[in-house]
């Protein structure tokens, strides 16, 4: 029996997704062979991949001027990528901190360059987004680095900040493909696909075509976007069973209506549990309302002592992985795209009788 | 139906492996989840990640004092990584060049150090492994790298270099597992997965521990081998479906009775094909039979304009990616441990129908 899994990532894929890989797991299309099993350079592959990249340059509107990169290791392996690959020229960034990803993201480009923050919400436990009047951005700055969605803390970008002819640089991971972007306001966009893309161990990039030639002579060609977007990401084999169920995620999300449908649902189901935890004295979320995130719901239950019998009551009910990350403590309900709406209100349900028995 | 799939990698993996990934891909023992939806750090997933590290121990025969590391981006990322990750206390390194991966290797690592090419097969075509006894070391490398098996070119070392004090580090790729070997007398042993471990996006590290401190300022946290070691190749978030698939292949490797049994099976497999083209004139190949690799059998038609039509009559007879790689031309068959003999043995009989009809 399938449960609902509200993990921060790896993360619950659409069931539909999960049966068709099943079912041609051992032979692809009459090839006779598993996706797993295909040369990345043979023509079943090739579909596979440009498929994948085509239906995702659909959904999210990508324009011609932007490359399209599927590569490995995850956005904390990009944190050092993205400074080797636009740092040629500059010896600097701008950094804003919002929380555990941005520090992250903050320390590792600090073994390449100077890196101003220009902005940071750690005065308030980041529980928001700094407004762009109050960044202080720096001259001559290679990039602008945001995380326009915090998986730990549950805050999230809900406008895009303009940075002039700066590039700017946004670690999507948590919230890609979970609400319209303007790409054109970006120079750089990155994510780990392990929440609303695919399996762990593919990272987008999706990177405008003037940033490919700025990097540094240190960048390993595996990781180099110059040579990468030149070789169709084949420098080297590239994830090729992660980006098939990327792909099989990609023809899923269409056939709901795309990215507009899905920013609705995203919306009612987020609504439906803010609007719990808002009523409610007994469970609390921190974060300033316009800047929530509607992908991971971090909550505290108002006696911490009653955490574990929470959490034993929901894995009862077939509801897992509600533990918050261990470096806010607390629960985090994660509800990406294959989060079905009936999981939140099963949740929330739950949380209004523990209540109920506990309040 | 299934096919003979001689791909170099992305290659056949064992069938009883996909049908237990297929059965398992919606409700993985009862957790309600696909690996693919797992938390890394979730009791389930640590289960099978615990699980194929001490499998490969056990088959590998690995000592207590080498760490393994489950890691991302291929032997050309690695390329980077080691010497980013060994160059701490020394500016140079000594590599020997047997082929196509050996090419690459040098050429990532003239990024960062600089490389003395100990010796060299170039003179004869990459046809044979250079004998020890030729090698030029340098005085003051931080390490000697080799490549034991070149895909491409089909030349394996049948012995285990002697570099002294000078950590030995080899790519293995598209050998690992195929034999024994004594792991003791590598400093570092790297391959990616998609030979004889699994799904490509991983990438297996096996590393003695007293190397583990050698890191340059520039090494990204996510190809640190100390900090991956300390974390339990965790500080980003693994390829966890490769890991499992990896784990399920050694679970089968050793159903087979472990790698000693599978290097009987390889050694007969190998000398199946090479037997027969040693015993024609129509088909050739060009390796020191010492250096022939029991994996990858490059070999070539007398007359190069049936090169189409002998891949098409093996496509229509199952037998499919026998085309060589465009470095060298001609055929490969890359025949890994999950290529079952009777795949060798319908390769050859149509390897003797063709050449009758053509001869």
């Amino acid at each position: 029996m399938r449960i609902f899994n509200f993990s921060a990532g790896p993360a619950v894929l659409p069931e539909p997704v999960l049966r068709e890989a099943a079912a041609e797991m051992l032979d692809w299309h009459g090839s006779g062979m598993s996706v797993m099993e295909m040369s990345h350079r043979g023509k079943e592959f090739i579909g596979i991949a440009d498929k994948a990249q085509s239906d995702l340059r659909t959904l999210l509107a990508i324009p011609n001027n932007y490359k399209v990169l599927f590569l490995q290791g995850g956005a904390i392996a990009e944190n050092a990528i993205i400074p080797m690959n636009l740092l040629k020229e500059k010896s600097a960034a701008d950094y804003v901190n919002t929380g555990e990803w941005s520090k992250k993201s903050i320390k590792e480009a600090r073994k390449y360059c100077a890196v101003n923050v220009a902005a940071s919400a750690e005065d308030k436990k980041f529980t928001y987004v700094p407004p762009q009047e109050s960044w202080k951005l720096s001259k001559g700055a290679a990039y602008v680095h945001v995380c326009t969605n915090e998986t730990i803390g549950g805050v999230e970008y809900h406008w895009t900040p303009d940075t002039g002819d700066v590039p700017l640089v946004a670690d999507m991971s948590s919230h890609i493909l979970s609400r319209a972007i303007d790409i054109s306001r970006f120079g750089v966009i990155y994510g780990g696909a392990q929440k609303n893309v695919g399996p762990a161990g593919l990272t987008l990039v999706i990177v405008r075509d003037d940033l490919l030639d700025q990097a540094l002579p240190i960048t390993p060609s595996a990781f180099n976007w110059k040579e990468q977007a030149e070789a169709d990401s084949m420098v080297n084999t590239p994830a090729t069973y992660a980006i098939y169920i990327a792909g099989l995620v990609f023809e899923w999300l269409k056939g709901q209506g795309g990215v507009p449908a899905i920013e609705k649902q995203n919306i009612a189901k987020a609504a439906l549990l803010y609007d719990f935890l808002d009523r409610s004295d007994f469970y609390s979320n921190p974060v300033r309302k316009e800047d929530r995130s509607r992908m991971n719901v971090p909550f505290r239950l108002r006696d911490e002592s009653l955490d574990e019998a929470f959490l034993k009551g929901a894995k009862e009910r077939g509801m897992v992985q509600l533990k918050g990350h261990r470096a806010v403590g607390g629960m985090r309900a994660s509800i990406y795209n294959a989060m079905p709406v009936e999981g939140v209100r099963a949740l929330v349900e739950y949380m209004g009788e523990f209540e109920k028995r506990h309040g």
